[in-house]
Parts: C-alpha cells; structure tokens; sequence
C-alpha cells in the first residue's frame, strides 16, 4: 500500500435548487481528483437540498437510483476515485433517512450509511432542531477499503457519541469520515474538540467536512471542515466559507501511534466492555 | 443542595523529602478551604515523591493507615472539606498500587481508588516511561458522594479511556476527578483535549490537577491544570508552575446540558453498549 493517501474535503456552499447543487458538486469532485491529485473525496451533510425538516421528504429519493447518486456515481468513475457522498435524503419503502452512499474508482457503489444519532438539540433562544421530525434512524454501521485501508462513515451528531467511533475502530476502521453541518452555537464549543477526541480516542484519522456557513438559510452551518491525525491533532481546517480542504495522509502514523501509546491495545476489558450488537 | 461547589485543584510544586510535601500539601489545603472557601479540595498524582518507578517501592504506604495518609485526614476534618489525596504509591500485599484516597470533611475515609490503566508509552526521543515495571493496577472504580453530586475519580493516563469515563457517567457521577502528571510531550496534544472531550461526551464537570512542572525532575510534569464544565468548555488553566485553581461549579448547569443535548439519553443500546462487569 503506498504509505500515503491524498484526500479532499468539499465544504460546499449552498444552491437555490438540487440540478445546481449537484453540477457544483460534480465539478469540485473534478477539480479535487484532477487538478489536487485527491484519490477520496468527501462531500457534507445534506448538501444537495435545504437542511429543514419541512422539505427533506420531499427532495428525498432513492439510494443509490436517484438522481443525484447516479451523477455522483459517474463522478467517481470519470475521476478515479474513491467518494463519499455527503448526505442527502433518501427514501425507502415510505420512511426518509439522512443518508451517505460511498463509491468506489469504478463508479462501483459500496454502500450507504444511515444516521444513527439523529440530530435533536434545544437550547433556548440559540438553536432548536429535531431530525426525529422528518427522519427514520439507521441501524448499521458502514465501512469500505481503499487497499488496505478501512475507512468508517458517520454522520454529524454521531461524533458526540465515543462509543460510535470506538465501534468503528473494533471493526479495524483507521479513518473515520463525518459528513456534517454542525450549527453555529454548538460549533463552535464542540465540532473540533469532538472530532480530535475521536481521533485520539482511536488512534484513527478524521475527517469532519461541513457545509459552508449560509445565514440567508433558516439553519446556518458552522463550516470549519477539519482533518485530524491519529495523535488527536487539526491537520488543516477551514474557514465559513466553501473551500476544498486537501490532506495527505501519512498512513505509516497509524503504526507509530498504536506502539508509542498503545491505548487501543490496554482497554480493560475485564471491567467494561464495549459490545457491539450488528 | 446549594447550586455551586467550590473547588480548589492543588498544583504541588515538588519537594526534596516527603515531609517537606506533606507540610506543602496541608499548608495549601488550608489556604484553600480557609482564606478561598473551597468545599471541595484536590491533589495531583504522585505528589509526596518523585515520579520515577525505581523510587515508588521505597515511597510506599499503606493506605490509610500511613503517615501521608494521616496527615491528609487531619487536614480534611481541621478545614471541614471533602478530599481528594491526589496520589502515591500504596504498599499492600507485597504489590505497590498508583492510589487516590479520599476523605470527607470529618475526617473519615471514603474510600480509595487505584490507578486501572497504567501510563505506557514510548516516544522515541521524547518520551520513554512504563509503570507497569512499578505498580500493580487497580480493578475497581470508586466514586462519592457530595450531598447530592456523585463524584468519581480517575488518574491521569485514565483520561485516555472514554469508556473509563462513559463507566463513570453510568454510575451516576456528574463530576470526575483526575489526579495527573501528563508529560512535556503528549501533554501540549493531548491533556486538555481528553478532559473536555470527558465532560462533553458525559455531560459532566471534569477535574485535572496536575504536579506543576520541574524540569530538574527526571520526569516533569506538563502541569496546565484544568477544569471543564459539562458543555466540554475550560473554566480555568493553570499555567507551569505551582499553582491554586478555584472554581465555582454551577451545579443547575448539569440539568441544563442533559435536556438541552440529550446525548446521555440518546445512546444506542440496541446497537453497542458499553457494558460494566465490576
């Protein structure tokens, strides 16, 4: 396996309709693949639609047969590249889940992940939003290689949850990807700490790629895309704005760190236990 | 219960003998309850001796039956305080523990807690320590009573297990103390991220208190002693040398997080649970 991977964020910014936000889309994921060198590409949180639970049941549609998985598809065979498709609503059998699909360099789909955490936070006069308004929770977890490496797929409000991730590195992920779109009250307290938490808890990669910061929407992102190494540390972040974060990742790292503090390897498991159940 | 506890975190300069540190430790302790009001009062890890593994056999008591020990309960019923000793090495059976006693404001003992993931980490050319060629770990956790607020304790290399925490928060404890001495190197990356990351994953207050730091010592402490609210927030630092963090914790604060980011309510039990076996 070569000892690094080039991958790119997308903090995208929001598109008055989905036919725009997906050519958007599909032209950063060029640009990523062929001008940055990127081999994995991530898009944010429900990025091709508003974030409200009014209208997710209706920009929903089928995973991976509508329309915006099929140009994603595309996209990642045109490039190359393995890609992680942001979330967008998906409709099944009559319920709508925040869902990410993963593709692989072949255009070949690999899978999609549906929230577990749904996002429900009210905190007076500063933010207040229920997923469990419009979405059906998942109940699978979701990982993919690229070579040798297992990279995990979680969603947003699923970085607040240390046994989520802990999930993920039993099941040997070293990388974890969130697409997200933290708001701008608890964003700016809890969206890097949670995610180098992580990291560090794990002695994984992490990638957290938000939408970009849009205050004309009811529900404004909080931005700051951020990448974080297996020691818990912000490899590169971004501002509010839409910006494509690149990182290569230094996979011999992950062998450095799980000897030099081998946390991973000391978990009492005579005392507590995480057990996973699917 | 009175909705705010003062707290005092000790950051102990490092004394040539032991009574010398103990003199240190009981003037300190006095100062604290006395002149700042502190309800609540808390030592860092391996105060009374060096921090080195070829000297705790010979610095090692019996707990609390010894001199370091005595002199703390007195302290603890003179200033009318809850106690937390920090620690040092416990001699028992042959085998020498990393223990915290705690003791409450009549002087009685509360119990004590002995270190369950020992520090073992090799970095090379930056750090290079293993207690596992000193201690024995312990095997169970202990936690207390403040009126109402249950407190837990933890120690240092503890910080680096979210499971170890999620325990705590489990056995109802809404504060956790942990007696540190991070070192120079992971300290600046890792000592604070790991104690907000404890509050913010558990809803929690969260205690470090750290040796300050003395770089004719062997091994120096990072020091930066802190406390986190249970939005993951820092209340107050210290900085290198030795040094008296007080806060007010806000007790009403802890109601608040839960409701407002129910994540404690939230977890996943039908898909991974942390399971407690002790």
């Amino acid at each position: 396996m070569a000892h690094t991977l080039k991958i790119a964020a997308l903090q995208l910014g929001n598109h008055s309709n989905k036919r725009e936000a997906i050519n958007n889309a599909v032209n950063q994921i060029h640009t990523a693949a062929k001008d940055r060198g990127a081999k994995l590409v991530i898009l944010p949180e429900c990025w091709n639609s508003p974030y409200d639970t009014k209208q997710f049941a209706q920009n929903a549609e089928h995973i991976p047969n509508g329309e915006t998985s099929k140009a994603l598809a595309k996209a990642a065979a045109d490039n190359n590249i393995y890609l992680v498709g942001g979330t967008y609503p998906e409709e099944d059998g009559g319920k709508v889940y925040n869902t990410c699909p993963v593709w692989g360099p072949k255009g070949e789909f690999l899978g999609k992940y549906r929230k577990m955490h749904l996002f429900e936070v009210n905190i007076p006069g500063k933010v207040n939003f229920n997923e469990n308004n419009a979405f059906t929770h998942g109940n699978n977890f979701l990982n993919f290689n690229i070579g040798d490496l297992k990279a995990g797929v979680g969603i947003c409000y699923d970085q607040r949850f240390a046994e989520f991730a802990a999930a993920h590195r039993q099941h040997g992920c070293d990388l974890l990807i969130y697409p997200s779109q933290f708001d701008t009250y608890t964003g700016p307290m809890h969206f890097e700490v949670t995610g180098q938490a992580r990291a560090l808890d794990n002695s994984m990669f992490v990638v957290m790629c938000s939408m970009a910061r849009d205050t004309s929407q009811d529900y404004a992102a909080y931005g700051y895309s951020a990448i974080c190494d297996p020691w818990g540390r912000v490899m590169c972040r971004a501002r509010e704005g839409p910006e494509m974060l690149i990182a290569d990742l230094d996979l011999r790292m992950l062998t450095d760190v799980k000897k030099q503090v081998p946390i991973i390897h000391q978990k009492r498991n005579d005392i507590y236990e995480l057990k996973i159940k699917k």
